[in-house]
């Protein structure tokens, strides 16, 4: 028997992967030898349970939802360690924001680069003293990969921040359009709209709104958490604007085993868009819908999809009522889906007006359509406008992706990863069903909330970390060099779980 | 005369300090022997006109202001190089974002320790996966320089994101007391409140309010927005929440030769935030306050002060009135002020309830007091809530800020600069008036936002980089390695360039 500090070593030699960038994604093979290891009674173990109370003595913040301590020193590729030496298979990933698991060598190796160094010693206001290179640099990795017919990218710092600003460049687009149909400039504001706004008043302030689906997650500043339609705790006791929301798809799954039933429901859903739009409009008291924001999977809602029909739709009515359609990809864009961008498995034959990115991206931000440039300065403006160190890091992201063929094996373990919940519903069906998935954004229903606490408590005894969303379902969001083989070894550990309980 | 190449080389090796940490800030002295140096016809010179096309080409985001381009490794201390080679005094600081200025050692030198290497490499989501010794760096940074009477802190990435979660505390505080008033517990939701907040409805989503002050600057989100009530250019064409605005005082300068008539100014002032918190009480359709914010000096509006006695007397109608009190510090806080934090001039017996920070913290959250503490996770949230590269940025710049004996040089040139403001007011009385400061936070009015924007553009050709804000106001914001000499350099210039108008 090892000791703690003996085991702890020996995990990471074990785990250590020894890296010849081949183009075959050797790393992330590598630790398909490692299995999950965990050796203390409970998570948190003592060493958890030690930092954690520190943490709420004095300096742990607010909103800490923490229950046990990380090593990210001992961790590797898709295993993270925790402060007692448990190895856990991660299948969360951060909430979905982990691109490349744990001590890529290759972000390891973007830390010495000067170019990586000087983003990170200075954080520049990129709005007014852009670096050298800062057009280039956009264009090399933001511009490589953006989704089909957009050439046009603001960065930001967080999700919230690429959605509020998203929903800013929707209204100003939609006040714009109305000053012209007046005869005025785009930019002409007249005396009353100049003055109103200084007392948050309309027609200064606009009175429109931002249409939102039952059950979205769009972020927890004000803007974004009047879209956000997940949970109460979200949005108890906070103010929001009086935005209108309407059904999303529940569909049936397999999807493709109830084609017919799941199309009238999603009819049923574009009708309430079409009505929520054209009521707005019909009415003297209406507020105009200036913009639509739909995630490709509702993730915090529960892991709800739609098809590609549903959202070719979304986006028909938009286009028929002049709306802005704003595709959220904060949780689903950078290659989990399957697609660099998850809406890019709809085919739509024209881009969605804006889509919005953060999480695994590392940076967050907006790309958007040509009509929706801004003509003036400081009207979707902040501080830093984002961090260069950060869009290093997405640049990395993306090369590794590309060179190590992470997109393919990405559709080969969320296809094992799927095949494995299927056969776990089909074995297990008074205790899971509906799964379902996206590349590795994968998910599947407990029986009830308590089920699913006790499964995924059990889980992580067995080595892995699993994250949960709705009412009960599990949710996968690991990092992108999650394997065939960490597939089969969760769902040899949901089979063992579920044996003892 | 040297070509453009030489003469790069040559700038950066006349500036390039020899760092030897000695405790006496060597570094800035050391640049204290360079001038500011343009050799460019005009700036943007002929790189950054070349950049700043590609930029606007293909990528160069929705907001852009930038009218001409770094070079950051060419920079030095308060020297900002520019794209064609000119060495330009930076008195703006990236928006008073830059902490110890252009390639300083220490920050260098951190960016190889092993904690800051981990820290880039992972971006935790720090409210779920806290990584070891978390705590603690939490407590040694940010702990360390707590404003008097605070043990909490919650970081978060950026200033709009901190202002935002400090009124979330404030509406969840003001709530929770609401519902203990009827014999329910703090967080004993009903089924009313818990259906409404679906629909963005009250009482599940609070009509409640925020006031704030005319001219204030609190971001940019929506939230922050329906407090910010500087510009229109800020306002126009978005949602804003319904909120209260009351006067900031117009004070007459320097303080101290009016304080008969700027109290009297001020009183005014503190009366409008009592009556308004009075009339929402009374009024059955009245909204309730439930937080006030300010900025210790109204940055953005124009760089407007007021008296300790104001802020006292607005912490007392909070108190009196049980209204969250919100000190704005994301310009105004780490030492540009003269005090680590700027509120602590006013000699409060008892801290604010919350002050909220950014910029030149490079990390962004909030302090809050025992009693702001949620009860429940989740509700203070977000998927990264800060970034422990930046918290640790933080750290080294307040090591530094100790060792080399930042607060009094900053005190110094602060002193020296308003001196020289002061003269330019007396010399020019045409051209300038209203000099003040508090530390190097100084600022002037000009005749009108003509003369301004000549000034500013004449100041550029002479080597000196200069922010401005409000209608008529230049701005000063630099590093905190600005000392007396370079106060002087800018003075200089100054009269150089008046005398050439």
């Amino acid at each position: 028997m090892f000791s703690l500090q003996t085991r702890k070593k020996s995990a990471r030699a074990l785990l250590e992967p020894a890296y010849t960038p081949t183009g075959t994604n050797p790393w992330s093979q590598r630790d398909m030898v490692a299995v999950p290891y965990v050796h203390t009674a409970t998570i948190p173990g003592p060493q958890s349970l030690k930092e954690l109370e520190e943490f709420a003595d004095g300096w742990g913040g607010s909103g800490s939802a923490a229950d046990f301590i990380n090593d990210l020193d001992s961790s590797v590729g898709c295993y993270l360690a925790d402060a007692d030496g448990n190895m856990l298979l991660d299948c969360f990933g951060h909430i979905g924001s982990l691109p490349l698991g744990y001590n890529h060598p290759d972000l390891m190796a973007l830390l010495d680069t000067p170019e990586m160094r000087g983003a990170q010693v200075h954080r520049s206001a990129l709005g007014m003293f852009p670096p050298k290179g800062w057009g280039k640099l956009v264009a090399r990795s933001l511009g490589a990969v953006a989704p089909k017919g957009f050439n046009r990218v603001q960065t930001m710092a967080c999700g919230s921040s690429a959605n509020e600003n998203a929903f800013k460049v929707a209204f100003i687009s939609a006040a714009s359009k109305a000053r012209i149909a007046e005869g005025r400039g785009a930019d002409e504001f007249n005396a009353e709209e100049r003055e109103s706004c200084m007392v948050n008043a309309s027609p200064g302030c606009t009175d429109r709104v931002i249409l939102s689906f039952e059950g979205a997650f769009h972020g927890r500043t004000m803007g974004c958490l009047s879209a956000t339609r997940s949970k109460d705790i979200h949005k108890l006791d906070v103010p929001a604007f009086d935005w209108p929301v309407t059904p999303f798809p529940t569909l049936q799954y397999p999807l493709d085993e109830h084609q017919e039933a799941n199309r009238l429901e999603e009819a049923r859903c574009i009708d309430a868009v079409r009505t929520a739009i054209a009521t707005a409009k019909a009415s003297p008291t209406g507020k105009e819908i200036a913009g639509v924001i739909v995630e490709p999977i509702q993730a915090e809602g529960g892991d709800r999809h739609a098809t590609p029909w549903f959202f070719q739709q979304l986006q028909k009515v938009t286009k028929e009522t002049d709306v802005t359609f704003i595709v959220d990809e904060v949780q689903t864009g950078v290659v989990s889906s399957g697609h660099f961008w998850a809406h890019e498995a709809w085919g739509l034959e024209e881009p969605p007006d804006i889509v919005t990115f953060s999480k695994k991206a590392q940076i967050a931000g907006y790309y958007y359509t040509d009509k929706l440039q801004m003509t003036l300065p400081y009207r979707i403006y902040n501080t830093w406008m984002g961090d260069p160190a950060k869009l290093l890091m997405f640049d990395k992201v993306s090369e590794v992706v590309a060179r190590d063929g992470l997109m393919e094996s990405t559709k080969v373990a969320g296809a094992m990863l799927l095949a494995g919940l299927e056969s776990l519903a089909q074995e297990f069906p008074h205790l899971f069903h509906n799964p379902r998935g996206a590349g590795t954004l994968c998910a599947i229903n407990c029986k009830d909330m308590d089920t699913r606490v006790e499964i995924v408590a059990a889980m992580r005894m067995q080595g892995v970390l699993l994250g949960v969303c709705g009412k009960s379902a599990i949710r996968f969001r690991p990092p992108l060099i999650f394997t065939a083989n960490h597939a089969e070894i969760v769902i040899d550990r949901f089979r063992k779980t579920v044996a003892a309980m």
